[in-house]
């Protein structure tokens, strides 16, 4: 297991697959190739992951919510529970890093702290969490409570929680297993370690039950966009999955992640771009795609959803006409910053009427959509990487797992050629993919210091 | 999915086999062919569940922990976490049911309804929750508490826990999903309902986030010789995972968990008694190997542990005498009744001194062990099951993967041969292994009542 960070090789690109079960748009399960039922098909997973590793790509990821926070009589939904789906994926795969999301507002530390490390035990090293600390009110509504906690206050106990789960994924020194026969010494006892940690939000004893992972830490990736949610990402993220419209906004916020994290004595974060993309062998038939999927997209649906996402009523928004002016986060401070933000930004940046606004979104989320060819889709991606607005990319296929074969099969080979992508596993683990350094014990941090 | 619960064919056995890391025996790990690393090692439980489909057993168990709560120093402890290691074993495996542990009272009940509904996805059918309350300190330090909830307590927030887990299972009616792609209705939402939940314990709207999974609800498994344990048992578990040193107590057991079942309205719940085999060609080779066995375990383990299952100092037994008079259940009625009775049992029913009632406890807990040859362990198995002590066994092979192997090749097929045991898997899933119905829907019995 590496411990260098390879400061002097060239910069890599990373690219990671979010399996959305079946693909961005919300009307890929329409498709003609599509199975309705893949969103609870495990071997569709399996499938996309198979064709992702193909592709050599540093990960599949799976977002989550722990309760219905979109329109099912329209769409799939994220259903499957990602730790336990991603064990399966792991037992199908050999390389491919698999990452999964997991609240911090509706999950004990110990419990977080184990499955992750569970995962990264399992799958040999190819772990990665995804912190997040859910917004929606019907995911507060499933855990006791009748509001979503303050935004300010589920960041505190965010951070809390992800430093103690460092710390429990600590609690066994790296050499405490011995497994000595012949002398019938299992563990040696002094290497293992309460955390003895007592907080605002948690108390936890520890140890942990299980020995440190393969990978020291499974990899931490967040996706704040509020100035709560970059101070954590800075403090604990090795990765970010972020949502930016412009070159130049991602920029900003790749430099201002990286001043941030630097503040706290920490190595840059990998800023991952999300990107849906829709491809063609042609611009036109691209955008024929793009067309065909989107006209299957109910306008109720996208109506509801963009409203949802701007924090107003639907008969607010009139197909032909702009969004209207007077636009705040909703929810004010406790909002969902990133989506609100990157879609008022489209929508103001070009002047898009409601309904180009949602064609330009393939009826989804603020995230960006690229329509065009494996060339035109490469030549965003090296621009992107060199001009230094994202570290990789988050790939999110307008359908599954058809978008992520054409993208493997077609753009793949175009970042292989200018030499910015692998053209085969070099490492193991999740960390050595993303070129991340195995981060020693804090324990033994703490007897230097 | 059969709903037929078979009650013309013959009374099946039925046999499971608890995955407990390197074996039940404390020093397996420490035998030639061991790998001490196999407690985290996801190949050697995927082994292990492989030779418990060759024999066709019914499912493969995982007990678990939520801290250390064993000498690590001289043995193994359970380390993975179940839901996500069972996701990995049913990747591998494609008929074996997968039963894991979780404790109602370190956990959510949305949580726990989704992993396993997500196990039971992935698993297609083959899903199983063994419901514990946790009685150990070192557990409730690791959640915020300074003493572990009264029994009683304990055993009422499993009560509504499991309740709750049931609605949400049945959250989604059978056939909410629709899927039908030219009329762009994916979910037929009339058909997917709050649980609205308010409770002592617990505030729950729902629905779940995912489908109904394939078995209704994955089957759910009790292990509690409480009377509280019990009473839980009778209302939820459709099986039991009991500990008895005699057949007589065993069977009065099994009669008593049907008669308070009956009390609810419900049918017989599935008696596996834990089983612990040391097989040998010849009885005295089986002897040799317990003995091989037990001489690894340091006495000062043994000594503990048995100290820590009667809640006594360990300096008040001594090896060579009879186990002390004045024993009483460690914390009253907040104790582990099961295995504080059936060691005390074990002790006295022998006169055995500690050094002898030890060694016939192979060093371990409370389960009953047998040493002897595949014909007498069949014969023993067979008195149990025809004698109406057990419906089957919980094994827990002396150590794995051999013990088991050993059970599979000489057991099983004497088992076989007498008509007790199948020649091969006749159904699907773990509901079919086990003959249990698939539940109906709650929501369709409130509405035809």
């Amino acid at each position: 297991m590496s411990r260098n960070t390879a400061p002097a090789t060239p910069r890599q690109l990373h690219l990671n697959v979010n399996i959305l079960h079946s693909g961005f748009v919300p009307s890929a399960w329409r498709l003609a190739d599509a199975d309705p039922r893949a969103f609870v098909d495990v071997n569709h997973y399996v499938r996309v992951a198979r064709i992702a590793e193909a592709g050599k790509l540093d990960a599949v990821f799976l977002a989550d919510n722990a309760a219905i926070v979109d329109q099912i009589d329209f769409r799939p939904i994220t259903a499957l529970e990602p730790t336990v789906l991603l064990a399966s994926i792991a037992a199908a795969t050999t390389h491919i890093g698999v990452i999964g999301t997991a609240s911090t507002s509706y999950n004990e530390p110990y419990n977080i702290a184990r499955r992750f490390a569970t995962l990264d035990h399992v799958s040999n090293g190819r772990a990665g969490w995804n912190v997040v600390t859910t917004a929606d009110l019907a995911s507060a509504r499933n855990f006791g409570r009748d509001a979503v906690p303050d935004h300010a206050q589920r960041y505190e106990r965010a951070a809390e929680f992800t430093e103690l789960v460092k710390a429990l994924w600590d609690s066994w020194e790296d050499d405490a297993f011995v497994g000595d026969k012949a002398g019938g010494r299992f563990v040696d006892v002094s290497k293992v370690h309460p955390v003895a940690h007592r907080g605002r939000h948690f108390d936890v004893q520890g140890p942990l039950n299980l020995p440190r992972s393969p990978q020291g830490h499974p990899v931490l990736v967040q996706a704040g966009g509020s100035p709560d949610g970059r101070d954590l990402a800075a403090r604990h993220a090795e990765a970010v999955f972020s949502a930016s419209q412009s070159f130049e906004e991602s920029a900003a916020y790749r430099r201002d992640l990286n001043t941030r994290a630097a503040a706290y004595g920490r190595p840059g974060v990998k800023v991952l771009a999300g990107l849906t993309t829709i491809i063609g062998a042609t611009e036109a038939e691209a955008l024929r795609r793009r067309d065909e999927l989107v006209d299957q997209i109910p306008w109720r649906y996208s109506l509801n959803r963009l409203a949802g996402t701007l924090g107003i009523d639907a008969e607010r928004l009139k197909l032909d006409q702009p969004l209207p002016d007077d636009l705040a986060l909703p929810g004010g401070a406790n909002g969902n910053h990133t989506f609100f933000h990157a879609t008022l930004a489209q929508g103001r940046r070009h002047g898009y009427t409601v309904r180009e606004l949602i064609r330009s979104l393939a009826g989804g989320t603020g995230h960006r959509v690229i329509v065009g060819t494996p060339e035109q889709i490469a030549d965003d991606i090296a621009h992107w990487f060199n001009g230094g607005a994202a570290d990789g990319f988050n790939l999110m296929p307008d359908a599954l797992p058809d978008g992520l074969q054409d993208f493997v099969d077609g753009v793949v080979p175009i970042l292989q050629k200018r030499g910015l992508f692998r053209t085969g596993y070099e490492g193991a683990t999740l960390r050595e993919h993303l070129g991340l350094a195995r981060p020693d014990n804090a324990r033994l941090w703490r007897k230097s210091a």
